[in-house]
């Protein structure tokens, strides 16, 4: 999809204070890129919901006060979605790895066989916490108590109780940033669930629905947020601002990559720590050498349908490399490739209309396959050789001799013709999992060749892939990662994000999150100064309970 | 397909003089790219038989003596075989236009209707003049007379008859570089015929099988050259060389260049002048501007499935720009990239697996087309907005608004997944002819956007392609152009080749013709001055015997 770019400077000051914030741990990988990020300093004055709605899904993110990360409901899980889990993800942090390698330390559990998600019913996400603007509950502290509320500071961590959707909303800062996905073609089902929420904020908060929606504010973007508009307006009866795609990306990416173990990659170095121990003379390894070390160029595997898994690394902490310049990939239906500057300026340079949709839609004709984590699952059990074409099969047993590596793909599907003449015959010559794995794999491989050319045009080592055509799924990752490190001899790194799927959605949020909100807020209650510090003081004692509840 | 990159210097003479060099017409457009070429000044001292054996595809050449252009066998035709004849091809020179400009001068002349490659019968190429080796017709003449041959030029060009196969070969220069295509699992057929070309060619020459087999070499290129080397060698019986197949790509372009009406691109320059006639200021037209006019960046024809079909143009007679450097863009099963420098060094700088036979691959399992033509009729009957994602479907009335394109592809099949839940009631559907049309065009597309990238990369500005993936189908070609085009605002052009399936097996043979073939048939003979210097003379008289035979 080739649209019109835009630059504009985007260095702004992220306006949401994200000092201690965490992913929350959810137990499914359906939801993995859906786990909430705990910002315990953040408030907002006015509710923002922020919402990207694309071809395929329409992604939602919404902030509910809370002083505690733990979430207040069991996890959501939308196993129908097209670009939900996968059947292998990357679980939860550090870990990630796969049966390949051995000797990583942490092992990859396969969610393929947990059935979790082939469940035949459609659950929709449901609401999490409640809008609790602080303009609200500020105003609601001066009239209970006739004097500016003041968090009791005996109350204590371990007084805190898991919030209760009837209780009123926690007085303190801080709370959850909440995510959730719907089909775009049952935008029914989006609208239904915001207009939920927004009436169970007005209980929890105890006002009129009239007087919640005044307070509520909604942020659309992606095409959606066009096609939908009238239907928003009139049906949500919030204020409806719309936000440009591109802008909103990169401000989602700005952000949520300062969120601790939010961003990722897949890290030779270790591997090649181990397949390479350095040895002294005697023969006994030496230990690890201080300076992380990089696979040589000539030893890079290059990308394949069946990819060593290598470990996943997140930046190490206190690393405050900015994430800009870099280059984005967004994975959604089509495909869209932006350059950042390292100003925040941007400019969409490219794109593909091979993307995840083009999988998704292939595979819905070539296989039985009803959902897109069946699609991977089935990716996960092909051999792709019994339909590409390979150089081996061109040259014979010479290639080798000459230099060739055989199992290098030469053509994808080009074994396919040769089976007999009915489409229908030829449909059952091949079975569906070979068919899956060769698709998802020159897919990714097609995106991640034309990234790289686009990184190299504009000088930029760190390309980011975002969209929920990923998934989390190891063998997208890994061939992403392949065909960056590969063509780029090493020179780029191919970088991952744990909310992937949400940049779009985060950045419409940011982007309208005023740098006075936590200002106008505090200005309400007066004590803003008072209940930062106490909140700082909390600090400490939250990291406690968080290494009890996040493991 | 990423194979090793060999750069070698190319900077050769090539030895084969092409001086008068014209192509032979033939009637049927499923041969167009096997029209022979008229040489009528070469004389090759060893029989060179040259194939070049792809993954699908396998493509024959070789030089048979004839002083007279026209064909001596009826046009062969293969149309059962994959990248054949496409159902729109461009056909003879100089004329393709569409019905989309009905101010081109000529009118393609669509042969879908002709129903000529829909026939179920698999002809093969057959045998079509003789190989005459000049060391062979030398030492006959020799023998014969006593004394060296001389050509009677009393002969004169009127008395030429057409060359029959039981007749002596005609002793003067010049002869037919003859083409042929078999299917790479066919191969049996690919021996067969050249077993019989080997043996019609020593019943021509009145020598024995052994004897002629003496004077014949066989050049192999492509991966086949190398699967396929022990069965040649004793299947055929003649010396096999292998040559590398990137260089003889390279070669054959450089090769094939000099042709005139050879090279070809689509001119927006005419329809540019045709849309925009200048105008005096009392409104009469202004006669045509004498320079060219160039479409301005801004209205350049975004790609597109549907795309204005423009008058093909030829490089204008007397043009010597060099053909070095370019980019070389072979599509055959897959695609290799291949950057050729000024003094002919190249470089496989990129590929995509994502070619010929990839489309050719999905389509025998989407559709129940049984041949590559089939597929292209289908493609053009279809209607791509049926199964693709547009713009317009994700941002709704709203995409022009806001300066989009709605007919823009925002995903590749992106609409397929939301019809229903089986993939029997899914394919149902939708029609075969859009699920074409939409492939084709994501193919073609993707193809030209990685090209677009190379040839930034490396300051190039004429992108050559060629394989027997286009077919001269016109879809395929301005898919192409428009590619080039519009990515690069305008400063590159794609070039096309009216041989360009050939180009490998060309390489390999002009490789083999050593500067001194010629020096060394003349020697024997020991007229060779003064052959030349008749073959000079009756270059005229033969360019009027071309006017009528060749249209």
């Amino acid at each position: 999809m080739s649209l019109p770019s835009i630059s504009i400077p985007q260095a702004r000051r992220i306006a949401v204070d994200v000092t201690g914030a965490q992913i929350v741990q959810e137990e499914s990988p359906a939801t993995r890129d859906s786990r909430g990020i705990y910002l315990p300093h953040y408030i907002e004055a006015v509710s923002h919901i922020a919402i990207d709605i694309g071809g395929s899904l329409a992604k939602v993110i919404y902030f509910t006060r809370s002083s505690h990360p733990v979430p207040t409901t069991p996890p959501r899980s939308d196993p129908s979605s097209p670009f939900l889990a996968p059947a292998q993800t990357l679980s939860s942090p550090p870990a990630a790895s796969s049966s390949t390698l051995p000797h990583a330390p942490d092992s990859l559990a396969s969610s393929s066989s947990s059935g979790e998600f082939h469940t035949p019913e459609r659950p929709r996400p449901v609401v999490n916490g409640a809008l609790t603007p602080g303009i609200l509950s500020n105003a609601r502290a001066q009239s209970r108590s006739g004097s500016p509320a003041r968090p009791k500071k005996t109350r204590g961590v371990g007084a805190h109780h898991r919030f209760r959707r009837t209780s009123l909303p926690d007085p303190l800062p801080g709370g959850l940033v909440n995510f959730a996905r719907f089909e775009t073609e049952r935008v029914d089902d989006l609208i239904e669930f915001l207009q939920e929420l927004i009436a169970e904020s007005a209980k929890a908060n105890r006002v009129s629905l009239d007087q919640m929606k005044s307070m509520v504010k909604v942020m659309a973007t992606g095409g959606g947020a066009h096609k939908f508009y009238d239907r928003l307006v009139s049906e949500l009866g919030v204020e409806v601002r719309r936000e440009e795609e591109m802008e909103c990306l990169i401000l989602g990416l700005g952000f949520v990559a300062l969120i601790p173990e939010e961003v990722f990659w897949f890290s030779e170095e270790l591997v090649y720590k181990v397949s390479h121990p350095e040895t002294s003379a005697n023969g006994t390894p030496l230990p690890p050498t201080p300076v992380p070390i990089t696979i040589p160029a000539a030893e890079l595997p290059r990308p394949s349908p069946t990819p060593p898994m290598y470990q996943v690394s997140f930046a190490p902490a206190g690393d405050d490399t900015p994430v800009f310049p870099c280059l984005l990939v967004n994975i959604g239906s089509g495909v869209s490739i932006v350059k950042v500057d390292e100003d925040g300026s941007y400019e969409r340079v490219s794109g593909t209309s091979l993307g995840g949709g083009t999988l998704w839609g292939l595979l819905s004709l070539l296989t039985d396959a009803s959902t897109f984590d069946e699609m991977l699952l089935l990716s996960e059990q092909g051999d792709n050789s019994a339909v590409d074409m390979l150089v081996g099969d061109i040259y014979g047993q010479d290639a080798s001799k000459i230099g060739l590596k055989s199992s290098t793909i030469a053509s994808t599907f080009g074994k396919v013709f040769k089976h007999g003449d009915s489409s229908q015959r030829r449909k059952k010559a091949f079975k569906q999992e070979d068919i899956a794995r060769s698709l998802l794999y020159a897919i990714s491989n097609n995106i991640g060749h034309v990234a790289y050319m686009n990184a190299a045009k504009y000088g930029l080592d760190r390309v980011f892939f975002s969209g929920c055509f990923i998934r989390g799924h190891a063998a997208t990752i890994s061939t992403l990662s392949y065909a960056i490190r590969f063509w780029s001899k090493g020179t780029m790194r191919a970088c991952f994000l744990r909310h992937e799927g949400f940049l779009g959605s985060l950045g419409a949020w940011i982007k309208n999150v005023e740098p006075s909100d936590e200002a106008a807020a505090a200005g309400i209650n007066g004590v803003a100064a008072q209940a930062v510090a106490e909140a700082l003081e909390l600090d400490n004692a939250l990291e406690e309970v968080s290494k009890l509840s996040i493991s």
